[in-house]
């Protein structure tokens, strides 16, 4: 099943998607998936973020390669960091670069949505836990993330979190999926969530040891190789196979 | 005025406190105050923390005898970091010291939370988007901070943001106010808001500048010298002159 949120005559709402058409529905899908009347055409649907999380949970350095590139050891841990919920930015929308970075980049990653509360759940139980999967670009000032060493602002700008088109319910195994993202349609990453160093069900679970976790809250789970710099009229695309391609552009301040 | 959150019946609400009173709200109040019936003790009210935040920022090394004291230097920017929402302690609450740590520290600090829509706001401006001042302790895991850099982990456990007991709204000045922590009584960090490298205005506008801030945001304003060490059975109280004193207690998990 593919669930999304979108804009209903200006009301925000999650709907499902059917093929070409998209359902909105009465409430959150966390227990049930109730539609309600007026079915739309996906194509002419206004996508917002797929989720309204109380926090968005990322990872560093989740992926061998990513980790060699960057000149960084393997963690013996998962790393975690947080990104700003106001960082936010619905499929299709613009990530503005700020007069206070130089370089800014992309890091296209696979992403999920808690749909119920998880607190210290094993890994075997992990992914019961996991309402949907979905696609995310964990933009990154690299300038001011290499300056400061924590990662809270240079991660955490207004349009840093292009996530979506929408959730994926069902995923047969989460540590199958090739991940590929293009710039101006040209490959930068290409990866497998096969070589993540954590599972989605380790990292749920460890997170879920440190914090509660809501439902709507997102986690982000690592950037494959390949990261580089984004430019004022950039087109991106991070297309996560079995979900579908999340696009966004790029403008200056 | 003091502001609060507080259970009225089982439901969150807002309360406005008067003398040994408090009244519970008709809504947040950022544009208005609006009482309803059935003021009641205070000394008898179930607390709340004073904020439903959608993010909870947090400043290191803001005070320049705590960076000597942690053998930093003086940064040229505000270091931000972000504490996970679900951290959030009401007073009187208990701080639980996870399995995970073998050291976990008091940070007594100044908070404020936002009450209107801050986005690229200037210094001499930023105040006007605060709607009051409170009591903070950045409950932290040395171990983990020292050894992971990144901060979320090691301050992002559960119950390791106490916070309250109330907003004032009416602080004279923020950059003249007496702060201490105490542990079992015995005073543990004492300094004074004048010796903040970055002004509480300062802070507002720098973060506005990155990410939009919305009303029940919180904003911690980073610690004087004196952190140390919390255990069991300790009884934390963190008091701010023209504010008041949060308390909290320590357990192991």
């Amino acid at each position: 099943m593919r669930l999304c949120r979108l804009e209903v005559a200006g009301v925000p709402r999650w709907g499902v998607i059917e093929g070409e058409l998209v359902t909105p529905l009465a409430a959150s899908p966390w227990d049930e998936v109730r539609k309600i009347a007026g079915a739309m055409p996906l194509a002419t649907a206004k996508l917002l973020p797929p989720c309204e999380p109380t926090k968005v949970v990322a990872v560093g350095l989740n992926y061998r390669a990513h980790a060699a590139e960057m000149g960084k050891e393997l963690p013996e841990e998962p790393l975690l960091f947080l990104k700003a919920p106001s960082s936010l930015l619905p499929p299709g929308g613009t990530v503005v670069l700020p007069r206070q970075s130089s370089r800014v980049e992309h890091e296209g990653e696979l992403a999920l949505v808690i749909g119920r509360i998880a607190s210290r759940v094993n890994v075997s139980h992990a992914l019961e836990y996991v309402r949907g999967f979905t696609c995310l670009d964990d933009v990154t000032a690299r300038d001011i993330q290499h300056k400061e060493k924590v990662y809270a602002r240079a991660k955490g700008f207004d349009t840093f979190c292009p996530v979506g088109p929408w959730l994926e319910t069902e995923i047969a195994d989460p540590q199958a999926l090739p991940i590929e993202l293009r710039v101006n349609g040209e490959v930068r990453q290409k990866g497998s969530t096969a070589d993540m160093i954590f599972s989605v069900a380790e990292l749920v679970a460890f997170i879920s040891h440190v914090m509660t976790l809501f439902p709507g809250d997102l986690i982000t789970t690592g950037t494959p190789p390949g990261v580089g710099p984004l430019r004022p009229g950039d087109s991106v695309e991070v297309e996560i196979a079995g979900i579908g391609v999340l696009r966004h552009t790029v403008s200056a301040a």
